[in-house]
């Protein structure tokens, strides 16, 4: 029987970057003890005041159909807290409730690109960018933010890719960024804006680690001047209170975008569970107090990591600013980022990402996720270190 | 801002067909006591053992990320249910879990039909089907399964439309029908299947009502000969166990089918609720007792109603056997479906939706939903017959 081509060339072919993880899962299951630093999840669960709401949610009769934008209770907190924290009005109607960050990339990319459309996004990348592009048809065209820049893309390259492509959509932006904990400067943010202005292209803001900045305040590109009307912003429940598996989520943008997603919702998910929606507006009234507790145990293994690799330079942290991760330039060593976490999890059973997980720009990196205790976290950092002092020795001294 | 022609073109413009409905939730806003027998909504809620069995297994831990083609406790049981149920050997490879029913018709609709493919579908159907069709780029065609068969689809008409488009990939069809109350016979869907067959088509089948079956057992297209290779079952727990509001279901198809799915999922949903979907495994051990129990009030409001007809041509009922619905045929008062039912929700404060809501072919009909209280159903049901015996009788008899 035939599938679409669509749905067989979702993945794009090839390797999908993910051949460690995959093999320290095997480790794993063979009984070898492996630290994961591999995947983006809190190592702390859902907290039980919000489990314990969603249940009195439950039971008190949420349990049938919503309507397909949202419930009004949680749409109304996320236009709250948007406005109170970009400075962009932002009202109940700007806002649809999606399942999770990726639902919300989904129905971004729907709306925007047809079949045949080019959608931009840069490089390096959370893994599932090109396939959701992919799924609504449209071409996925990366642009490449390089080590040399900080990790922070330049507009012109930008404006010479939409140029390249001739049908330009969008532009996907993510920041703090995953995979290389960069957060993009002020100028960053302006000259993307002013490229988006200049080629009329639509602006998908994935913003899920907004409550992870560690230097200086979130920067939302929807609250740059003009950019309000052609903004979609991806926000999600997930990192900034551990809701990961509730899967609830949303897009914020103009109301006319919003109108058309909803009508997208009615043919794909029916709605989201009315008493997920009542717990995440639960979760988002206990307040910033409870989101910096969340995010807490972040920015204190951020601050471990950094220390641990001062003074030494075959492993060299890309100094991060936001989100989980920190991202460890190894070329030093002479290996690909791949052989590198090969490497690592053979001789010491520690697994990271290798950059090109994240497609070229970050080859030659290895993504150290922060999701595990401190204590582990430290132990695994040290060896790290240690196999690329030992590896960048071997390679600046040529073989006998 | 340009949006996407997809997005755009989901509603296929002009009326919805709601307007009915969207004027009787005013009159109740407005405080007019009004009984709503229009959408398909449970009105009893999800069993508080079912919620707090969600709510355990939240607190052990299911809050984080899931595997994108659903957890395997809970595909083992819908694979030994789909064994046990329709005969047909089916293992975990062969199910998908997806965001309730609708969240299967878009990723089985995915799976198949690229952009400008025709999907076919029958004719009275339910309102999301051509929408879903649309939201995968396709182009949906209906097929009339006509009052005078008794709203059996005639495989000729199917064969007839799938050689007039040429480049058909699917066919989606619903037993236990919604809106009908229809149950496909053995007949009808073996016709169907030799369809299928002869024009290379696979066929979708929506069995989220296969519960609620009142003369025999439910048939499944799936367990004819040939068929399993070329059938994706789309299921749900919203009818057959109340959980409406978890949005949880599955599709039931080739292993193939399955694992492209699930890539589709990590791009659209990036999993279902680990909390739910152990939920929905607890419910399916409850076993058919609970599942009866479910079902039960609408058997007996669906008796309650073919009897309270009896006796009378003016509002002449479909004979219901299967789902939660009583299709009318009020063409004795000359009057269209929409026409009827205003009447009816104007004069008596009763609403029911016109037979044009779910196509053309149950025009000059209204479906009464049996999801209000029996004494609520009956005194309602009694005004729609008045109002039909009078306005036949209007009819019957030229103004002076």
């Amino acid at each position: 029987m035939r599938y679409s081509k669509t749905i067989t060339g979702l993945t794009g072919g090839g390797s999908d970057g993910w051949d460690i993880y995959r093999k320290a899962r095997r480790m794993q299951r063979d009984g070898t003890e492996v630290t994961m630093l591999t995947i983006g999840e809190h190592d702390i669960r859902t907290d039980a005041q919000i489990l314990d709401a969603l249940h009195r949610f439950a039971h008190a009769g949420h349990t049938g159909y919503t309507t397909f934008d949202g419930e009004p209770e949680l749409k109304d907190r996320i236009a709250t807290r948007l406005s109170e924290r970009t400075g962009v009005p932002t009202t109940p109607a700007n806002v649809l409730i999606v399942p999770g960050g990726q639902g919300g990339l989904f129905a971004a990319h729907h709306a925007i690109c047809d079949p045949g459309d080019t959608a931009l996004y840069i490089d390096p990348y959370y893994t599932t960018y090109p396939g959701t592009i992919r799924t609504v048809g449209a071409i996925p065209l990366a642009i490449e933010a390089r080590p040399r820049h900080g990790f922070q893309p330049q507009p012109e390259d930008i404006a010479r890719a939409a140029d390249a492509a001739g049908n330009a959509r969008s532009l996907l932006v993510n920041t703090p960024n995953n995979p290389t904990g960069v957060v993009y400067t002020r100028k960053t943010l302006e000259g993307i804006a002013e490229i988006c202005t200049d080629k009329g292209l639509w602006l998908l803001s994935d913003e899920v680690y907004d409550t992870q900045v560690w230097n200086g305040d979130h920067l939302s590109p929807r609250a740059l001047p003009g950019m309000a009307e052609r903004t979609l912003v991806i926000g999600s429940m997930s990192k900034s209170h551990a809701m990961t598996g509730s899967r609830v989520g949303w897009v914020v943008g103009p109301e006319e975008a919003i109108a058309h997603m909803a009508n997208l919702a009615t043919h794909t998910t029916y709605g989201i569970s009315g008493y997920i929606q009542h717990a995440a507006a639960f979760a988002l009234d206990l307040g910033p107090a409870f989101e910096e507790q969340i995010a807490e145990p972040f920015r204190r293994r951020r601050d471990l990591v950094m220390a641990q690799m001062e003074g030494q330079n075959a492993a060299r942290p890309i100094p991060a600013d936001g989100a989980m991760y920190v991202m460890v330039d190894i070329r030093s060593t002479g290996l690909s980022g791949e052989a590198f976490a090969d490497g690592l999890l053979d001789r010491h059973h520690v697994a990271v990402m290798p950059g090109e997980s994240f497609g070229q720009a970050a080859a030659g990196h290895v993504r150290v996720a922060l999701t595990v205790a401190d204590d582990l976290l430290v132990a695994a950092v040290a060896r790290l270190v240690e196999l690329a002092a030992e590896l960048a020795a071997q390679h600046a001294e040529p073989a006998q």
